[in-house]
């Protein structure tokens, strides 16, 4: 990278031009390229490093609650995506058609798969055969396309990177537990991991996966107060089931309909991960996902022992974490700007002082203070730096958060704050699709969630028609 | 599963029908379903265990090595597709063709990648500048499509997983090294891992990569004498970087064209597995890849201690290998005759008497023997034993590798060879691609590779035209 070296000065300030800043960042930290397909991205090494950590801590846990991988085709002929008429109306706009196959024309066309609940029914259909043989807890890792109008990288692209959950139980209740199971799961992950703090609740149904009994989402903030659908989890009750025709004989030797999830998280996280952390001199990583969590930075490098001694301690470091030195011919301080840029967690810098005195200094990305500490028990030292920058990060931006979340309690209120601020607003909702477009329409936000956590009646009156209402919603413009 | 009990007894014999005893085993050992999509497969969790486990040992490999993953779409437009003509004209008859996104039809056609050459030139030809920008050493892992007209799971499907590296040198030597060195992955990984001898070789023209210089593989041969094509390496030269304009700036202050590799394996990789290893009992499956490596089966399990004593055995196994138990309420005759279906490597049964004597019986799938083995040191024993299956598969494969090996010296002998016989025939060949055609035609045979291992010249005439011959090349029929 020498000869393309990037001018840390390139990147637009953060509260100058958020979307600007964000496009600068996804190019200059490498974490992307354009490709000549409109709307698909090139996921870069170090970008595509971040999604196979982000992979390997879910899979774990997709695993240790006992799902299975499996891998479905990715083309769904027309006639089955018709299958659930709710299904078919909300994906059909939005799908790519394969029309020909070399150069004969397909009998019947084949969509690439936006989502693949379609797919997973059909084959369940041909397993399920009674009730020891529920629950199936299948996931899968692929891509899926659909043909948005408005793209950006990561956050809304025609083709992107994800895992689909596709459950079926034999009860409503086991279906319900196992949404709220998987939803947790991503949330632990928001807020354990990645340091993203976020809202756990309930979608209404206009803002709804088509087809879903409930869906649930982890909503996360951004810094300048624009909110993310982090990841879902749908209830389908026995809607699919009754269209595909899925039963099993159960022990009382009657049929039963099965009952149906889906959950998926997308690359997505990662535009997250950059809105919520990131600053001006760019990227700000979580250490869970960040490809490098320690670089080395060594000082004064041809001076004789340096080398050594970084070599040393990044081997004395690699077996608590993901750690390089970088001993390219660059100056220090242009590495210290270049490392922070791509949001690398903890920089140690090691010079020939800091070797005679057995210690090293420790920059953490969060807060770039310099630390001066001794090399004795430096990997405990470095994990226990490690988790520190993780929950600074979450309480950062939990502060971030609670500083832009307002309350309303009249449409009027509603509208100036959307006008004046950006962030949550609280605001009581009488359950109307109407009240829920207007909002819309009046003060361009969109209702985010009926949160799990929040249940303080703010009022008893809906914010928008005055009419009773019990619902507590989160309301915001969103990405 | 204990609902659709599975009958050992429905595999069709290796020996009386090839095709349909491995159309049996993929189906009855749970690898796949079929989809409502013609040519397409689902893999199911045993099936997708397998391929995950390939993909781990690969992946590392690819990574010792140096390789970076990446992700790039799955589309190519039309024209990209056709910037290299060799290539076009290779994959163009057999792709298939998006032609419309949502409700519009698409101003260029894109097709979905059967393999990703242009995509990759594309996005180097962006970030390549000088010498310092090489070697680039780029992997990814996804699905491709070829629009076969016959299919079979695994083997020959439109849509199959696969890992592809595309790789950018300065120099040819450079190149070649790569070419060879990932060539030898593959065949490392074949013979020590998977238990499969391979020929390392090279392709003939007409049946090397469209737009490659130089095609490599590794060729298994089947337990019917068949070839399996296990995996390619290509050496592209500077072809496509002329194509592409792909240049850097080289110490010497010239622009030079960058040369170009590609290398992939995929889930066919499967297919031969259980082609090389399975017999009547169904799968065997080798160590390295195996969802399950050790089953352990309780014998009279609702006697006391029993379901505990299996348990213990399991969590001291578990730090050395996969392993589960079979606690289900199904005979241990039947669970015998299940996990020898689906090709656990090895088995434990563990009864009353076995715990009493502070021992156990061992099977290993490749001999079915039985071995009384002392519980002391069963974690050392257990590895030993899994070692074994892998070396036996080896071996059993190379010996029938070894007598399904023929010379022919004119062409009469070879077609009578071709005709009587199932496996190589090794023969002289002149080069030129009118005789390998005349094979083709008279004796069904194609040009599997001239391998680098075997360089004696059974003749000096080329088996078909009579004309001087240096090369030997292995002849056969091949999935």
């Amino acid at each position: 990278m020498a000869n393309e070296k990037k001018m840390v000065e390139a990147i637009t300030s953060r509260d100058e031009d958020f979307a600007q800043w964000y496009t600068d960042i996804v190019k200059k930290a490498d974490l992307i390229d354009y490709s000549s397909v409109k709307g698909c991205m090139i996921i870069r090494p170090y970008g595509y490093a971040i999604w196979e950590n982000i992979q390997k801590i879910l899979d774990t846990r997709f695993k240790e609650t006992g799902h299975e991988n499996v891998y479905m085709p990715m083309f769904i002929p027309e006639s089955l995506l018709q299958k659930e008429k709710e299904h078919v109306e909300g994906f059909a706009p939005e799908v790519a058609w394969v029309t020909m196959g070399g150069s004969e024309r397909l009998s019947e066309r084949l969509c690439v798969r936006p989502t693949s609940e379609t797919l997973f029914c059909e084959h369940y259909k041909n397993i399920i055969r009674s009730y020891r043989d529920l629950p199936k807890l299948y996931n899968q890792w692929c891509s899926v396309v659909r043909w948005e109008k408005t793209t950006r990288p990561f956050l809304r692209s025609r083709e992107f990177l994800w895992q689909e959950g596709h459950t079926m139980h034999a009860t409503a209740e086991d279906a319900e537990a196992e949404t709220l199971r998987m939803l947790n799961v991503y949330g632990d992950f928001f807020e354990k991991d990645l340091g993203m703090p976020v809202l756990r609740g309930q979608k209404t149904d206009k803002e709804k996966f088509a087809g879903a009994k409930a869906t649930y989402t982890v909503e996360a903030l951004m810094h300048d107060g624009k909110a993310l659908q982090g990841g879902t989890s749908h209830n389908f009750g026995d809607g699919f089931c009754r269209a595909f025709d899925i039963q099993y004989l159960d022990k009382d030797n009657t049929l039963k309909y099965c009952h149906q999830t889906s959950w998926g998280v997308s690359t997505r996280i990662i535009g997250g991960i950059i809105m919520t952390h990131g600053d001006d001199r760019g990227l700000v990583l979580p250490p869970a996902v960040a490809p490098i969590q320690v670089i080395i930075v060594p000082v004064q490098q041809h001076k004789e022992g340096v080398l050594e001694a970084a070599e040393a301690l990044r081997v004395r470091l690699s077996s608590v974490c993901r750690v390089k030195v970088d001993d390219s011919d660059n100056s220090p301080g242009w590495k210290f700007a270049e490392h922070e840029m791509r949001g690398v967690p903890v920089r140690i810098e090691l010079g020939p002082r800091d070797i005679a005195s057995n210690s090293c200094v420790l920059v953490r990305r969060d807060n770039l203070e310099k630390q001066f500490l001794s090399l004795d028990g430096i990997e405990e030292t470095v994990k226990e730096q490690l988790a520190l920058v993780t929950t600074s990060l979450y309480e950062k931006a939990l502060a971030n958060r609670a500083a832009r979340t307002y309350t309303a309690t009249t449409l009027d209120e509603l509208i100036s704050i959307a006008n004046e601020k950006s962030g949550y607003i609280r605001a009581m909702w009488c359950g109307k699709l109407e009240c829920e477009l207007k909002l819309k329409e009046e003060a361009d936000v969109s209702s985010r969630c009926i949160p799990f956590g929040d249940t303080e009646e703010i009022s008893d009156k809906c914010v928008c028609c005055g009419r009773p209402a019990k619902k507590l919603v989160y309301w915001g413009k969103a990405y």
